[in-house]
């Protein structure tokens, strides 16, 4: 029976936090569809943890917030620019396409998954003519896909760019929290200008849901028909909104993705092997060879080999030292 | 603050059962997007129930389960044949128009939200030309959108005059449970032909959870694939599974739709307004002009006057017979 | 062999004056896409007519020509308030819901194919709520499906109810030539605030070619990659516009519509059916038993059962008086 | 003014034998929507054309004829393999995705736009899971974009291993005249399980209109209704048909096609400048600085510089030799 601890930072339960407020919203009856109390309360939150006014709606899956969201942006005949790693570009099965009905993704290339600047104004730069879908939105991933973190003043001259030539700026935070227990500040980013962003919470530790955060104030209109529409709009709300409850009011969120980016760093720090990226976030990126790869796989760890060729190990709030060190010894003898 | 007991059948919370297991299957770390233990047995339960071979696969609301398989039963210029009060027709913001580019939906009559066999095989004999959406696929409710069950014979006939033209034949079951609760047989609709069954688990008593279950071989190809481009594959997948397991290991799925329907009958005889449809499942649809209404509002409960002009009391399995007596008392003061 | 001539205003071929404009402009090298001297000229002509500022497009249908335009005008989470007869609600094969993405038809009744205001303004009056799809645009039809043509103040009553609400207002004009030549004045479009009208060719004597005519600036917005991405941007898009300079310069565009209907008002005066609709346009449309309908086939003149039950007899550019006098002696002596 | 004679092979006018069958079709009235004999008439001389029993439409534009016939081929979920300088990928402002509703495109290389074997058979290879859009048909171009021609062993070894797992295969004959020019045999294309073809009537010197061609029998299914819902069911098909009788009967669709191949090659052989690509087709691509080309504009020359960055000069049934010797005489003093 292989071992998934750090296949992904998706293979993990929800944490006890999220458990107890699952439990604690559960008794009586409350109106469907986001319009109750749990919703309400869990929306507050998330303002309060952004500092900024915005509408909160909350989905099952990342790949649906960014994709739904993305379609609010850009027009099928428009396009999104991505970085070429970006999950949206290449871990959604299309999905962005499918809800932007065929909308195009431009993609970006940058190190360790951040958008490089001079690209960014490249693609702007290129001429608005109708053989090609011309960007109208750009999407940012902070922490990125290679476990790396945008520095504040990078991603405000990324979005500041897009925003200069009339782009709208989204931001995919699957693992935003991941970010900001590496010293990124949440509030920033409605200041920065970014129009929506879809917070993670699968990955921080929840039970399915994701928080599509809504800036401005245009693409709000009819949001929840939109919702509706694109089959997002549970009626049992609150179970989605709840987890946000158990993970924000008790610093949870925080406090688990600092565990976690601990974890990647103790993991990091005793690597045999050749690590890529910078380890800022939950992850660690290491050169691996395919046949070192089985054997780890044979010796019952079962981890990816990432789109861009390296071996990922993610970490985890639930990752414990102890399992660092297990998958540390396997390393050790196989490398 | 008003009371939304009998608002919505939605409107309760996760039954203890659903609970249970959700706390029971949340240790240690899982495969994700249903490659998971948890869905793998809880799926076991669902062919069980169905006494059929099927793909299962979770989604988090019944509007993307209709709307993903309907996309997958019809081409974008084809359409889809539904009771004119059908919830796919109705009440989902048009979502299967979305998941399926345009796909057309050919309304049909019926008493209490049952199709009507002449109505069917009138649109089947309507010639098959370029300039209209001809249809390819059937989609029947049961329990109906009106508290009707459907007689086995007569999904039957339905099913084969729609299988015998070639169409494929969906089953919108968001209250299936209600309808084996008054005497359906869930293990009949393998056997009559069903294509795709939506099985409802949210109207049921979980957390946001609905199983599409294939029974078609063709409409299974890289159908994991359809449930993430379209938004619906859910990397924890063992939350949207585990439910089921809680509800059917222990007989609770069944037990506690038939407690609603028990409820419902209680309050329709206590019903000091006409009832207008049979009251067979968990849902009570009354005469009650405008000023009444708005009288059962300023006494607190919050009711919705339904698509047929009638005012709709749903049950579920959290109604309380005190529950159901306190809003008796009321509908008597007011009648 | 059945003659076809009545069976509608499509079955002609192209008037002289614009195979003439075809062999006219044929010569030499052109730029493609529109960027052409002989687009430009086309749409001058076509803004002259309409005494408005636009920006004018050649799409090879009319379909094409309304779905495209429509669904600029709704986000697929919203509607498009129609008559229930309307092509585009009854005769696209759901091309709207196809370019649109989904995006809903709101159907609303009328005599003869001419929306009640009444029905209208209950249908803006509806709450906006997210379960179902609200509109945001309306469309008019003028001729009407049905050959009547809308009063000046009728047409004006109902944009001006629809822009009140701040819907945009979209005119289907296959027929407008006609309906000019009733007496309707063509510069009163964009006074009254349609925002876009689909200007007919085919139906006006052309070969293919409806012109897409956007007063408003807000759709303008890459609406050349917008042709494009929906498969209408034709490379050699001279012999889209060459017709309308023939029809336009020559007058032949208005002299033949009133051709076109005047031969519609002799059809009529002869006819030995019970005439349903007014007469105010090309068509004439009558009471006519299957049998008899059956005998006149028999006869050998090919005419459509329309879809409100009558038998629509279509006149056009190409009608002749003989033509009229030969199916009246047939329908005379069937009747 | 500059001369656009060498920009475009679509900047050319219609050949003298298209415009004759325009006008000899036009009297008369004719069932509309492709139901008329011009349309048999002109499908029977493609059929003949290809040795092969097949459905054959008509639309008017490639974009729309490929768009259309790829979402036939694969599921929105699903991808296209197809070159990555193809017409699909690159120039179609992603009327693929939009027709297919986000169906993929996967791109592959290959030298002047020729897939390589290698390149396909890797990607056939690549596991299928549903994280990513699997590809189920590919597109071929023949002649490629960049004016080469497949030997038709190629093309049958690329189709062989496409049809081998199970894909389906589309060609892009935008330029098949061309290649039939250069000794490709069209009556190969049925038989080595081409499923359908969009063959080019623009470019080899028609008025707007592409025949698209479906061998496959399944994807015959309601193709009808496919065309009038995806906006290209044009009423007065006669004048689509048309333009293909006039080409065939008279044998001007291969003669001309040969003369704009024989320009091509009196261009390429006096070209001061590198030329890249083989020049099998109507295209001559050579290697030129900004500056250079600036020169040749400033000279009254409009040219592009095309998507690998070579400069493009095209000619087509239109070019003169007397108009080659000019640009050549231009190329010499700039160079």
């Amino acid at each position: 029976m292989a071992r998934y601890d750090f296949a992904s930072d998706n293979v993990a339960g929800a944490m006890p936090e999220v458990m107890e407020a699952l439990a604690r919203f559960n008794d009586g009856p409350a109106a469907g569809y986001g319009a109750d109390e749990v919703s309400t309360r869990a929306s507050d939150l998330i303002r309060g943890l952004l500092d900024a006014d915005a509408e909160v709606r909350f989905v099952a899956s990342g790949t649906a917030g960014n994709a739904l969201t993305l379609a609010a942006l850009a027009a099928p005949h428009e396009a999104i620019l991505a970085h070429e790693a970006s999950h949206v570009a290449t871990d959604e099965t299309g999905a962005p396409g499918f809800f932007g009905s065929g909308v195009g993704i431009v993609s970006l290339p940058g190190a360790a998954g951040r958008i490089d600047l001079a690209a960014l104004t490249g693609a702007l730069d290129r001429p608005d003519e109708p053989h090609w879908q011309f960007p109208t939105a750009l999407t940012l991933t902070n922490a990125t896909e290679f476990g790396a973190v945008y520095p504040q003043t990078d991603l405000e001259a990324l979005a500041g760019a897009a925003k200069a030539k009339g782009l709208k700026v989204h931001l995919d935070g699957a693992r935003l929290a991941n970010a900001v227990a590496h010293g990124f500040d949440p509030k920033s980013l409605a200041r920065m200008g970014v129009d929506i962003l879809v917070l993670g919470g699968a990955k921080a530790g929840s039970t399915p849901t994701e928080a599509v955060v809504l800036f401005d104030q245009g693409v709000r209109r009819r949001f929840g028909a939109r919702l509706k529409h694109g089959g997002q709009l549970v009626s049992k709300a609150r179970f989605m909104a709840a987890p946000w409850i158990g993970m924000l009011e008790s610093g949870a969120w925080a406090e688990r993705a600092r565990h976690a980016n601990a974890m990647a760093r103790q993991l990091a720090a005793a690597m045999p092997f050749k690590v890529v990226h910078p380890v800022e976030a939950n992850g660690v990126f290491v050169e691996m060879d395919e046949a070192t790869l089985e054997r780890l796989r044979a010796a019952g760890w079962f981890v990816y080999r990432f789109i861009d060729g390296t071996v990922r190990f993610m970490c985890s709030w639930a990752t414990t030292p102890e399992a660092v060190e297990a998958i540390t010894e396997t390393l050790r003898a196989i490398a």
